[in-house]
């Protein structure tokens, strides 16, 4: 269901992190970036729903890795708008390699943030139209990701919120929490580990000049993350791994 | 003299600031990517010269901005090796938009780092070779920056290298000092002021799990930036801005 679309694109040496693969908070924006080629290419992009006081936002991900590709390879992003109803949008994400291998899926929960009072809004039937999503009840549900209890040993770092952090949405870009969620995690956890699985829920907008904190639990294989401002969830977490 | 070389980029949204114009730190990473892909397309990229235990380091940039490109913008870029002697290279940098009008100007110093013992090494002749670049006694010199004196005012603000600023060659970007040295001015002053020259110069490297601290003196149009690693400096740079 929904008008498929696809964008090819190639690995550059910047969009990796110091393994040579596609950096974690590259993932999302490119699978952003296609879908904001698709609204733009339906003429429904950035321009139009601004000028409606209107912005897409992400409330999650799943994000399932075979391989991160690697620098210069070009890859392919298929996604489509699949399903709605009128707050929410359900948007799959396809990464292939040259030899058509897919190596990346990603599922994502879609709203639209009125800008001024930074609250939910109906999405504008005229809009969702051009994507051709099927029209839904309920969208395909994404688990919530399992919490860190009370019980859980946890590891933090505090991060300040950074001027480049920021996007034209005026508030820290998504693809951000996984670079705090990541860099809690010791060097060595990270060059033992390679990443497979990512279920990330948004709950609540970072701003500039603010402070997070970014904690973990850490089970063997499982990284459980939560990013805090003050006494507030920004966001949970639940990464999955596997040893290299 | 040097072989022209030239790449076509377009301006994604993740390489845009909150101004929806190209950061400060991939004005870097679009010059480096084009000479990476020349070096690429001469059969000496990083796989001949890290084969030999050697990779190329930036010691400093010039940075002339008559307007930075937004999203979605297609921009071209020409680069050369234009001289070298045995231990230096001077590369050159022009930012052409659609309508082949020049927006931004980089000049570079570029030396080569024996990557085991951290050193400057001297420039395989089969490699530099390979550019075509006027041999010269003494490359073309790019002032060195002004310096923060103890009589400036010092605002400062301290950031701990993360895992995403690190390369493949182990040590922080140089397009990541763009990040701090910006970072430590305020909101106010980054959206009243528009960047139009920035020289920088790169005297330390800087590795993962230390903590720097970017230090500015502002004075109007122009902030004078240094980075420290405890007491010891990693770059200097100095930034002319415009009121806006």
């Amino acid at each position: 269901m929904g008008i498929p679309f696809e964008i090819v694109h190639k690995i550059e040496y910047f969009e990796s992190d110091m393994s040579g693969k596609l950096s974690l908070p590259m993932i999302l924006n490119l699978a952003v970036l296609s879908s904001k080629t698709q609204s733009d290419h339906l003429g429904v992009g950035q321009e139009e729903h601004l000028s409606r006081g209107l912005g897409w936002v992400i409330l999650q991900y799943d994000v399932h890795i075979k391989r991160r590709p690697t620098v210069n390879e070009v890859i392919r992003i298929e996604t489509q708008a699949s399903q709605y109803n009128p707050f929410f949008v359900h948007r799959p994400f396809v990464f292939f390699d040259e030899q058509n291998e897919e190596i990346i899926r990603v599922d994502s929960i879609w709203a639209m943030l009125d800008i001024d009072n930074r609250r939910m809004a109906r999405i504008p039937q005229d809009i969702i139209d051009k994507y051709s999503a099927e029209r839904v009840k309920q969208i395909n549900h994404i688990p919530r990701p399992d919490k860190i209890t009370t019980t859980d040993d946890i590891i933090e770092k505090n991060y300040h919120v950074r001027y480049l952090d920021i996007d034209t949405n005026q508030h820290v870009n998504n693809s951000k929490y996984f670079e705090w969620m990541q860099d809690v995690l010791d060097l060595d956890y990270l060059k033992h580990h390679e990443i497979t699985n990512i279920n990330i829920k948004y709950e609540n907008e970072v701003r500039l000049g603010q402070e997070v904190i970014s904690q973990v639990a850490i089970a063997d294989n499982v990284t459980k993350h939560r990013i805090m401002v003050a006494a507030h969830t920004s966001a949970e977490a639940i990464f999955t791994w596997r040893s290299v």
